[in-house]
């Protein structure tokens, strides 16, 4: 129950007078802190810094035989495409290592389907409307590489388990022009949500009404946990073999929050027909992978559980960080049931939602007062949360006390624009 | 004068007999010699391998503030930028730095301008047919990349001093479906040469009847000069400002074959807004660069003094390969007639001429005896040669040793199928 709503009016009055007051305070400490971006902080990328150490000019730049200092090898180092088939799950001959970004990967498999069409359908540019289904609130860049094309971005609804797979199913199986879904599979962007096994098995048995329709399967945190029992996500080849299904997914996933954003390995696994096809479009795009890269990084992650282990060090320093967010909200605004906001078990983010039309509000309050959030309505495609609540918390780069004064402020901005839309209610 | 030609019968079926068990004893040898790929040697390569030494856990991560260790950044690190900049003769503010390669960003560019068009004028997907011009022979991913997305590559005809600009004129300022030229023009893959400064001042003088028409000007071989006294290059953008001409040139280079192939940096230069173009798209396609690979560089080549002096190492190991193929070629073939080739004073290339109609014999029967060449035709447009007699000779990577045997067997090669075809005329 908002507190603000049911209040009697002098005393909402003066509850939103002594909110105002704090934030004068607030504002004139000029603080100037960060809670926008979902990267990893100065203290996790240097777990990484003894990578930097393993290739040296005396180093053998190969790999199993394949040279790593000079041209060839487009699909990636042997090593480095196992390492990749060994986290998702599935044959290394149906992966490919290229490029430090995953985003790049999508941006150009989905090109690639705009000029050139998927499994010989026609071009994406030449069939008219299409659209793709985005699960919001979700990942801005992910909706934004669809726009650009062009392709009508839909939301579709998050649960706690997943899209409403109702009506991804009912989108998917009936309307020829949904060539495509958005999925950040496990610790989802932003809400940090995995999807249940029964979700991850209604996308493996969808019936897609386009046969070029794809899923996008982002497994951007399939590593990180906050807890040594981290979520659990049914592998989506897995499930497609048990469905009989195939040529249905792109799977994503790269070490940009493993060891140092943009300076990593990016990887696309799909079926044998699709990644023949991807393959094919990357021979004329790229020339080959950034081997030397995927050279120290295989030798400083030989394996999924040298990985894992690794990852225990990045939860460490960010698992303090997402308790704070959750320790500061529920004492700052559980008892004012003026919000929501999700209890993530891994992933970069957290998800709050506050009362309708307040979240553009929050977020300007916040600029004021100096706290930069991510723009309100970003997880929405076009920008457009259509309720306009949704924000997205960024814990981990700022530092734990950066971060708890953040969150203070952020506390009082919640509570004071609460409180004005509800004299605002009254007033109308 | 074709000695073949002028050669009674008799003496001409004789001298095939004698090509013929020269060729016989060769393939005898079982030789396995590769002369097709333009890529540098181990020799080459290992030049650089105390670059690797320049990051280790211990390095400070950032370049004049800018964090290498994570995202951010989008245009490249300040030094990586300034340092392409110089090399190139521009504005740090003109260039981008990203990826590894310059290939990809070409595509990209063409990809950008086909999906999205250029300078606010219709996407080229949109145009109905639109062609590129291809100064042939020329490097054949090059013509993959306008090939890819249905633009007509026309052959223009090369000439000592550049492409024939008499021609590149006459069709790029009277048709309007031209909307790009590839360029590469500092030791041309693969005649090596350079353009004169009255050709790089007729570019740049252009006015073509398309708005949308850009010069894709791939200054691959910038600094890859084989003598202290290298060929000189007027800078385009200079030429450009003297013909008070913008927005007519997107330049790329890379590190490619000075470091380590696919593992260095790519750039790109362009008029204010041509980049502020590109790095509007690239915000969507692409997400930070590598930047501890564009650390690493910069420390070890700071300054284009530092690169100068790098590849004059390049240049002792690469020259004696180039000097021999002059050698090989000229002692085996000068007296016969039968050919012509250049003489490249850099670059990666020579590009050699046989008799009409003997190319993709010369290099099927080199395959024979052992010999991998560059397929025949790969020099021009789809593969088609008109008069199939270009042979692109790759001479840097094999051991003088290998280069040599593989020289030997192609002036036998070479001559014996010249004598076929003098033969073959005869008959006919």
């Amino acid at each position: 129950m908002n507190v603000y709503e049911s209040m009697p009016t002098a005393q909402l009055d003066e509850a939103i007078r002594q909110l105002e007051e704090q934030a004068a305070q607030i504002k004139a400490r000029g603080l100037s802190l960060d809670m926008a971006r979902g990267k990893p902080s100065p203290e996790q990328t240097d777990l990484s810094r003894p990578m930097l150490d393993l290739l040296t000019s005396a180093t053998e730049l190969s790999d199993q035989g394949a040279p790593a200092d000079n041209y060839g090898i487009p699909d990636g180092l042997p090593s480095a495409r196992q390492l990749a088939a060994d986290l998702l799950g599935v044959d290394a001959a149906n992966v490919v290592v290229n490029g430090s970004s995953s985003l790049n990967l999508m941006h150009d498999a989905v090109c690639n389907a705009y000029t050139h069409g998927i499994g010989g359908n026609a071009p994406w540019c030449q069939q008219g409307e299409v659209k793709f289904l985005c699960p919001s609130p979700g990942y801005d860049r992910h909706f934004a590489v669809s726009a650009r094309y062009g392709i009508k971005n839909v939301p579709i609804a998050m649960t706690p388990t997943g899209p409403d797979m109702d009506e991804v199913e009912r989108l998917v199986q009936t309307d020829p022009t949904v060539k495509g879904i958005w999925c950040v599979p496990k610790y989802a962007n932003p809400t940090g949500i995995s999807y249940s096994a029964q979700t991850v098995r209604r996308f493996a048995a969808l019936k897609p009404a386009a046969p070029d329709f794809r899923i996008f399967w982002d497994n951007a945190y399939i590593v990180h946990d906050l807890y040594d029992e981290g979520d659990e996500l049914l592998n989506i080849f897995d499930a497609l073999a048990e469905a009989g299904t195939t040529d249905l997914v792109y799977e994503f996933a790269s070490t940009a929050k493993v060891t140092f954003p943009s300076s990593g390995m990016a990887f696309v696994a799909a079926s044998p027909a699709d990644i023949a096809e991807l393959r094919a479009a990357f021979a004329v795009m790229r020339v080959s992978p950034e081997k030397l890269t995927q050279l120290m990084h295989v030798r400083f992650l030989p394996s999924v559980d040298a990985i894992k282990a690794h990852m225990r060090k990045h939860a460490a320093v960010v698992r303090p960080r997402f308790e704070l967010v959750q320790r500061k909200l529920e004492e700052g605004l559980a008892d004012a049931g003026v919000a929501t906001w999700t209890k993530p078990r891994g992933g970069y983010f957290v998800s709050f939602d506050g009362p309708e039309g307040s979240a553009k509000r929050i977020v300007a309050l916040m600029k004021e007062l100096g706290v930069t959030l991510t723009g309100a309505g970003a997880t929405w495609p076009y920008g457009q949360d259509p309720h306009d609540t949704n924000i997205r918390i960024a814990p981990t780069y700022p530092s734990l006390e950066q971060l708890g004064e953040a969150l203070d402020v952020f506390v009082v901005a919640t509570r004071l624009v609460s409180a004005k839309l509800a004299r605002e209610a009254r007033q109308a």
